[in-house]
Order: structure tokens, then C-alpha cells, then sequence
């Protein structure tokens, strides 16, 4: 099989493994692709079945082929080699000539790469991004591509310093998400998520939390997130991770203690899901984005 | 130097020739990156400023380093080697790590590819498309990546097959452009197009246009569109394109005649712009998308 120059990294397009990727590849020039981050645990993906499910449902919504799931999970094993780790999968549309129209027949050229499982950390630090998430109903819940919005929100700032994470307003307002991770929030003795019909990623542990917990989804604002009784952010690599601070509010800053049912949620996350460890008796467990 | 296996392609990293574009490529992974694509004649891009003009407002948008001017004007040079054409040029932020977070020093990556000029035909018809442009002011008006939106329009409707072109509204519901065009309208003797300020491309041809005739930038509306006198389509490959047809309006259809304005207008972009045959006496000529 021809390798990639990055040991990590195995590239195809259809069924055959290539070793670069052609430079006429419509990822390159449009984002026309969708692509699954994935927590990858003894060489396998506990939640394969969960990401694969939202890539067919981005595939519809683009019209976009797909490679053979089974092709795709053969090559994820042979890459993970039973090793801990976060697999990414990206899916183009593959190669077409200038211009946006669909090529006739096209070819996914389709990528997984193996990445370190990030450092834990004890505690995330918020803050609220300047750059907004557009309205737009037809690329929402989706994991495109077009992700410009992100890096400019994760631009904002530095790494290391003060914030590991920040939330993400829509242009009218309603706060969605973090860059890299969905929301929740506890009011009123009721968990809530915003709905990620306009915008924002329907994140696989998001689901997984609507799937397993009472959770409400539901708009949310600015005064909401900064009034909440505890503050969770969510995502399939990092799994659930509770929020300690939120920086810029209008006191100056917010503070959260460790909920009690977080770590239960956390404990739970941990049965369903074995990468992530159940945390200790007492204390709460974290990873860092 | 390095040869791509596609002939009419030269990829770069940083002012060195590669062979392939680096699968860990932001431009790949994220859509983060920029294009121009420029009409070329015989070898030489005559709006060429007014196409790197753009290109580094879009670079200061989004915070990404450009490749020397100087050597992307020589490479694309020898690429075009006195021929006509289209030449494409994509700047990448360049390498970098799983994650929205800039990479440390990113060399930009970036790509020139060199491709025929579409063919002539007379007389555009349009069509509406049900794909919105969402409202997004720190992405409009700049030549970026993410460009499902256009896609998923331009996938509406197959080649050859009535239409030419789509016009586009905001998802508020204004008429910004055409999937890849601006839009130019005659209404009670002024000449009116959308700005570009929530969404859309500042065109080049577009600011050649407001440079140098007197066009209100103004939003405007699907009756806007349906009641006017004239209607043309610019871009910097097709230049001035008038419109014949509306296709899916109230009354089934609207066409135009061809407007004497739109003719001396023709006229003067090809006293401008070399590329772009001035119309015969009478006659009006035009490129298809």
C-alpha cells in the first residue's frame, strides 16, 4: 500500500489507498467535504456506529458519496493498531474541474489520520467569542467542512492563555456552542442544550447526552448561561467536561463548583464509553479541548 | 522544480515548488484559505492588481500570510506561457495540527492552476435557487474557502439543462448574486447591485463597474429583479453578461431585449480588459458561465 509522507495518515479514493491527494480535490477548494473526529480506545471506536450515522446524514445533505463503511473501518483498525487515540475521518466529494457544479461521477478521496488523546486537565476556563455562527438551516447539525467560523473564533485567542475554551454566539444572538464542543447547562433544576437547527454541530456526545439523560433542548442566551446553576461542555473526543469559570461576564466573572450530577453523568459516560474514566470518588475528572 | 502529476497545476509551500498538497492541509481540512480566479491574456492577467487587491483584504480578514506577490505574479507567468485562460490561484493558511487553533508559523501553501476559457454563447437564462446565502459579515465579500453554499445551489439544477445561471437570496431574503456572479439591474433609468456587505463576493469585475459607471450598490428584491429593464451578470473570467431570461417568475417567464447600455458597457470593459471582444455593431456577445 502506497504510504503518505505522514507516518499517521493513509489516503484513498474510492476504494484504492493513494498516497497523496490530488490537488484538484474539491475539499481543497470549496470545504466540499464532511469529516468525524473520533476517541478511538484499545484500537477501537466505541461509538463508531454514532459518527458514521451522522456522516450518512451529512452525505445526504450534500450529495455526497461516501466510501464503504466496512472499508473505512477495516483501514481505522489497521491504523489504530490497538492503541488509545483520536481518529479523524475526512470525506471529500473528491476531484472536479473549476467551478462548482458536480462532477458527472465523482470519487470520494477520503483520509484518516491518528492523533494523541489530548491532556486532562482539572477545570475549564470559558470565554465568549466575538466572531458569530451564521443562520443557515442547510449546512446546521452537519459536520462540514466550512469551518471558517471556528478557526476565526478560535483565533480570538491564545493558546494557554486564560481561556481553553470559548462560546459561540449566532449572528441573532442566541448562544449555540463552544468552537469545539457542544453546551449544556442546568436552570432551574432542568439540563439544557441548544438545538442545533440553525447552526452549530450536533456533536455526537451531545446526542448521546439527549439519548441517556433528561435533557432539554431549548434556545438559550447570554443571561442564561451566565445565571446557570452548572455548566457542561460536551464533545466525542473529550467527553462530557465540566465548566469552572467563564470569564467577561457582566460581574466580571463566573465561578461554578463541581455538581454532584455531573459526576454521574461523567460515571455513566464511562460505562457506555471506556475512554473516558469514570472519575474518582469526590473529585471530577477533565480533559482539556 | 517538482512537477504535480496534473500538468496544468504548480502547488508551493511557503516560496519552495512541492509536488503535493500536504494531507494535514488547512485548506483541506477547514476550507481556510483563499482564491482568486483571473482571466488571462496572452500570458499576462490584466486585472491582476485589482485580483491581489482582494486577495490580501481576505488575508487580513483572516489573519492568514500570503506568498509573495512577486513570485506568485512570476510562477504564473511561466504556467501561462503567453497563452489565454483561466488561472486559478489558492492560498492556503498553510500545515497544522488536528484543531481550530492557528498553527504557530504557517507557511501558506498555495496552489496555481491554469484552465481553458469557457466557451461564448448568447443570451443567459436564469433560474431562482432555493439554497440561501447566510448572513455572515466577516466572511462577505472576500474570496474564502467555505463555499458549500454555492455547491449546493449550483447542484439544483444540471448542465445544460435551462438554465445558466442561479441568482441567490440571503436567507433574510434579499437578491445578493449568482451562484458565481454578481448582479447588475436597470429600475427607473439607474443601475443597481446588491452590496456585498452580509454575504456574497466583491467581485472584480464588480468594483471595475462601480469604478466606472454609475451603479448604486443597494439591496434589492425578487420583484426588484422580475420588474427591471435590464439585467447582466459580471465576473472576472466572463466579464459583462446580459441576461435574456428569468425562468420561474410570477407570470411563468420574463425575458429581455438586449439594452444598448449593456452593449457600450461591453465596449468599454474590452478597452479595459483585452480579453473580453468588444460586441459588433448590433450585436451582443457573451461568455457562458
Amino acid at each position: 500500500m502506497p504510504q503518505s509522507a505522514h507516518a499517521n495518515v493513509r489516503i484513498f479514493i474510492g476504494t484504492e489507498p493513494v498516497s497523496v491527494v490530488p490537488p484538484d480535490d474539491r475539499a481543497l477548494a470549496y470545504g466540499d467535504g464532511l469529516f468525524e473526529t473520533m476517541r478511538a480506545h484499545r484500537g477501537t471506536v466505541p461509538w463508531w456506529d454514532r459518527h458514521w450515522a451522522r456522516l450518512q446524514r451529512g452525505a445526504q445533505r450534500l450529495r455526497l458519496a461516501l466510501p464503504s463503511q466496512a472499508q473505512v473501518r477495516d483501514e481505522a483498525a489497521r491504523l489504530l493498531a490497538g492503541t488509545d487515540g483520536v481518529l479523524k475521518l475526512f470525506v471529500s466529494r473528491g476531484c472536479g474541474g473549476r467551478g462548482y457544479a458536480l462532477p458527472a461521477d465523482p470519487v470520494p478521496t477520503w483520509l484518516l489520520s491518528l492523533h494523541p488523546v489530548p491532556r486532562p486537565v482539572s477545570g475549564l476556563t470559558l470565554r465568549w467569542c466575538d466572531t458569530r455562527l451564521a443562520i443557515q438551516p442547510v449546512l446546521a447539525g452537519i459536520k462540514h467542512g466550512n469551518r471558517l467560523e471556528q478557526v476565526l473564533a478560535r483565533a480570538e485567542w491564545d493558546d494557554g492563555v486564560a481561556a481553553d475554551e470559548g462560546l459561540m454566539r449566532s449572528t441573532v444572538g442566541d448562544v449555540v456552542c463552544a468552537t469545539a464542543a457542544n453546551l449544556f447547562l442546568l436552570q432551574d433544576g432542568q439540563w439544557r442544550t441548544p438545538p442545533v437547527d440553525r447552526c452549530g454541530v450536533a456533536g455526537v456526545c451531545r446526542q448521546w447526552m439527549l439519548d441517556t439523560f433528561d435533557v432539554e433542548p431549548v434556545r438559550l442566551s447570554v443571561a442564561d448561561v451566565e445565571t446557570a446553576d452548572a455548566v457542561v461542555l460536551t464533545n466525542a473526543v473529550r467527553g462530557i467536561l465540566p465548566v469552572a469559570r467563564l470569564l467577561d461576564t457582566a460581574p466580571g466573572e463566573r465561578a461554578w463548583q463541581p455538581h454532584p450530577q455531573v459526576v454521574e453523568w461523567q460515571r455513566r459516560l464511562a460505562a457506555d464509553h471506556p475512554a473516558f474514566t469514570a472519575p474518582a470518588d469526590g473529585a471530577h475528572i477533565m480533559e482539556v479541548p
